[in-house]
């Protein structure tokens, strides 16, 4: 399966990209932007996305009702070139009367270990730091560590 | 210097990411999906939009004329899980009256060696396919094939 982009340059560090038939996203380097993103904001929401998606489906289909799903997503960069994301926290949020620590922690890890195509693409140098957070709306809302596996 | 969004589960497989104040990013897992992206074609416009930037700045600090800048890229997806780009095409079309080929292949070699942080993100298993047309005006257009460096 492809898919494809089209950025072209408009002035400055500003380019309009476009994906797909007219959808368009507006790309500039500074943080006075207006309605536009930096490639490194688009590369977070991506990574954010990515597991985002895994989680939400694994859970729909373990049955576990999720009223409430939200995930943060923080970046540190390196202060010299590249300056890569040195660190990542990823926090997901998940709500709903069921949801149980074993199924968050399973999706999680299934997303991140064999689903999340963004995920797979990060070298080891980029360190993720990942917690979840459960309310079920009975116990007091708790937040976990996920550990993550040695590398193989 | 650190970076964050926050991403909220709309319905089914859609989200809604925030980035900074208010600037916002619908994000859907389909391809029908109106103006939504798919994590994987953020990350497309997330690399590209980093090389494009880093090439945009070189070549105005070497006095290369640029009047027109265009990048293509296209990602082929593997088949099985997790379902990253094997391979990502690259194009970028640079246009000017007085632009080197000599300078375009400096400017793209400094973003992919030493400025690109997403690009310093991505594991070896992602093959880059870079290649690069002139429009000077003068010559007939040309495509190159930019060869990576063998791997340190």
């Amino acid at each position: 399966m492809e898919l494809s982009a089209k950025l072209r340059w408009s002035n400055e560090e500003k380019f309009n990209a476009e994906i797909g038939k007219g959808r368009k996203i507006e790309l500039n380097s500074s943080d006075k932007m207006g309605s536009a993103f930096t490639p490194m904001e688009l590369f977070l929401v991506s990574l954010a996305g990515c597991t985002a998606m895994d989680v939400q489906w694994i859970m729909s289909r373990e049955r576990q009702k999720v009223e409430k799903f939200e995930i943060s997503i923080k970046g540190k960069r390196r202060d010299e070139d590249p300056r890569y994301f040195e660190t990542i926290d990823l926090a997901y949020t998940i709500g709903g009367p069921n949801i149980t620590k074993n199924a968050v922690e399973r999706a999680i890890r299934l997303s991140q270990e064999r689903y999340c195509s963004v995920h797979a693409m990060l070298k080891e140098n980029v360190r993720l730091n990942v917690t979840y957070t459960i309310a079920n709306g009975k116990d007091a809302q708790q937040t976990y560590t996920y550990a993550t596996p040695a590398t193989e």
